[in-house]
């Protein structure tokens, strides 16, 4: 099966994760994975750095499609708009750049990565780690991406499985 | 007094108003003014016309302040984070393109405009009208993008006055 480079994204106003992995579908490799930390700057100079940041990896990194979490925020407005600004950012930064978005609900994320959609962060970043054989410690917003990166990994070629059955 | 061209963003996910205005202070006139109406894309995609519709303004007008509502959204967290989104996309064109980002409250924008922040949105675009000598019918978003922009103008000249006042 062809092998496709996926960037996944965990965005925040005030650390945004970022993982880039490849994959077959069976098989995944970590490429790349960072966060971009945000100080003391001006909101809308914290948003250009999100974009600029993931503008920059995709440069480098040239993935093929972005993956996100579809981020759901039970009862604070306020936060649910500092994020939504931050995510304007990243996915701004992945169709600017000619990339297809994905979003996937945090419940898909932990589903596809743990095979568990209740699962905590811990038990993702554990079988994340295992996924991509990665040891030693890795920042959550950095795990967290990968995870989303991988669950685009999964539905993907689960997506294009379907498609070829029902070729046949 | 040196003439500021401002351009002022009223972000939403369906309809986002842009309106560019040129004042030395006192008076102002209207340069452009347009709204980018989203149809059935998908979400990111909306994002990338906010992003793209904005930045090729800037290019076209060359304004020297980006001017947006700091929206506070009370009870609904879902809406407020499409309309993060939204503004998140709105704001990076403004800081990719060099652009200070300047945030008024709805408040602000009112008391600059109408001269009582507890005006109603009809006061607002009546006006806008008078303010920029502008007849027949206004667009809702269209005519809240020029009143950011005139807040921008109003403040921008009463701080540089306040900073003349300190340097005597």
């Amino acid at each position: 099966m062809a092998i496709t480079r996926i960037i996944g994204i965990d965005p925040g106003s005030r650390i945004t994760g970022i993982g880039v992995v490849d994959s077959d579908g069976r098989h995944n490799k970590h490429v790349y994975s960072t966060c971009i930390r945000m100080g003391k700057q001006s909101f809308p100079e914290r948003l250009g750095m999100i974009y600029q940041g993931i503008t920059g990896i995709i440069q480098t990194y040239q993935p093929q499609a972005m993956s996100i979490e579809n981020v759901f925020v039970s009862n604070n407005p306020s936060s649910a708009l500092k994020l939504g600004q931050a995510r304007g950012a990243a996915i701004c930064a992945g169709v600017m750049s000619g990339l297809e978005v994905h979003e996937y609900s945090p419940k898909e994320v932990k589903q596809s990565v743990v095979g568990k959609g209740s699962a905590d962060k811990e038990q993702v970043q554990h079988m994340v780690k295992i996924l991509l054989n990665l040891s030693g410690r890795l920042q959550i917003d950095t795990s967290d991406a990968l995870a989303v990166a991988l669950s685009h990994a999964h539905y993907g070629a689960y997506k294009s499985k379907i498609a070829q059955a029902t070729r046949k």
